[in-house]
């Protein structure tokens, strides 16, 4: 992106449900100026387990609701609509759309020795072989493996972030990158925006299995960075305005959605989709 | 019901997803001449952790594609759904509309000794309290305590019916029923199309943590029952007609599926709603 300077820009953040308040938090310590405007699909919740065609469908629709009002740029906090309905997105608006894929590649790319990367997300993500693709395109030697590990999602909005389940459920999905080449993985991509909640057990469950451990990959701070990059002149005595849209009641969404980001001095409201 | 003679009889069946193919196996193997129509709400499940108005929304709209089609009886095969949204379909269709809470908790209240039961669901079904009123209703001596347990679903559609993830996520599930009085439940509702396939687990961590362990109900062998003894005559030489809906592509569907319910000589559609 090339730098502009809008002393308080507008972000627009959306994800299929509350993951992306982990990637909204991030924006919101590296921009505390940026007005946030964040929307949760959660009538539609999850992606990962849809078609691609529908997870495009879905996020078309979020993302019109979301930019009724302007926005200087749109940010897809969600690894699965990352990886279906980039292009998509891109197509239909005037403005940067930048996705969770591409910056956690790059960070993954920068950070393997080995020159092999594991990635875990949902069942479309991983089906979608979008990380093969953003990796691929930026360094054609390195080799991915990707692993589906839907369980993660229900541990991260069940609280269960360091359990003797959360444990266990890491152990049975981490076992096959102890079989043959698959040790050779020294960095781990968390392809799924609730799977940073997580991070503490991934680390040591992979520590246990993984000869030397992995480096753990998440896109939330490159992202972030990339939007300080941009964003340079956002620079406000006050904070911006955070504002959150959900398309069902917020009954779950603020119960939920506080494990992952602060909700004081949030305005919430409902859209209908 | 009253007894009614169809040879050949066609029940409709609708879940958020596949959990409803357990009800459904129930059914076919009570009624093998029946001809069936399943409708999954595939693109817009899970409904548990949706609000009562949107699994409102969702249901009647699902049946409406499912009925588009003559019917003589509907039968909802999703908790969540009967515990919210069992009123308005039978204010909406002039035909049998049986939700899986009411069968549940006629089995339950049968086969306590203690006057306690206990409930496992989705959040949505413990928050309305169904299972609570249906009891009631029945015999407002018993105790009911509910429970949430949502990850049981991704456990059983992931296929991790007897893993040591499904027992730790059960175990930390149950360890409240060892508090106090909830020790004297002796009967536990599987309030939940996707839990019977967890039942052997299940089974197993009850007797561990509950003295005499629990008498485990489902609904699915009740409404069979029911619909015997309503379409009394269905009976013909021939096998009826299996037919599959799903609201989005039947990739994931006949995967995940088929851990519920034999998916051979089965006619399969995508429906939009």
């Amino acid at each position: 992106m090339n730098q502009r300077d809008i002393p308080r820009p507008t972000i627009a953040i959306f994800d299929s449900g509350v993951g992306g308040l982990t990637v909204t938090r991030a924006v919101v310590e590296a921009l505390p100026a940026a007005n946030i405007r964040y929307l949760g699909d959660t009538a539609r919740l999850p992606y990962g387990t849809k078609s691609a065609a529908t997870v495009v469908k879905y996020a078309l629709q979020a993302a019109s609701a979301l930019l009724q009002e302007p926005a200087d740029a749109l940010i897809v906090a969600c690894n699965t609509a990352s990886s279906c309905a980039l292009p998509a997105l891109q197509r239909r608006w005037d403005l940067p759309v930048i996705g969770v894929v591409e910056p956690g590649a790059r960070r993954a790319v920068a950070a393997t020795h080995t020159g092999r990367i594991g990635v875990i997300g949902t069942e479309r993500t991983v089906q979608s072989r979008a990380y093969h693709d953003a990796i691929a395109a930026l360094d054609g030697s390195v080799q991915v493996d990707a692993l589906a590990t839907p369980l993660l999602v229900g541990l991260a909005e069940e609280g269960w972030f360091d359990t003797p389940v959360t444990d266990a459920a890491i152990r049975a999905y981490l076992a096959p990158w102890l079989v043959g080449d698959r040790r050779e993985i020294d960095t781990l991509v968390l392809g799924c925006t609730h799977y940073p909640a997580l991070s503490t057990a991934i680390e040591r469950v992979a520590r246990e299995l993984l000869p030397g451990g992995v480096q753990l990959v998440d896109s939330a701070s490159t992202i972030a960075a990339e939007l300080v990059q941009h964003f340079g002149g956002a620079q406000q005595d006050s904070r911006g305005l955070v504002e959150m849209l959900a398309t069902d009641e917020l009954d779950r969404f603020t119960r939920v959605g506080r494990r992952f980001f602060p909700l004081k001095n949030v305005q919430m409201r409902v859209v209908a989709l």
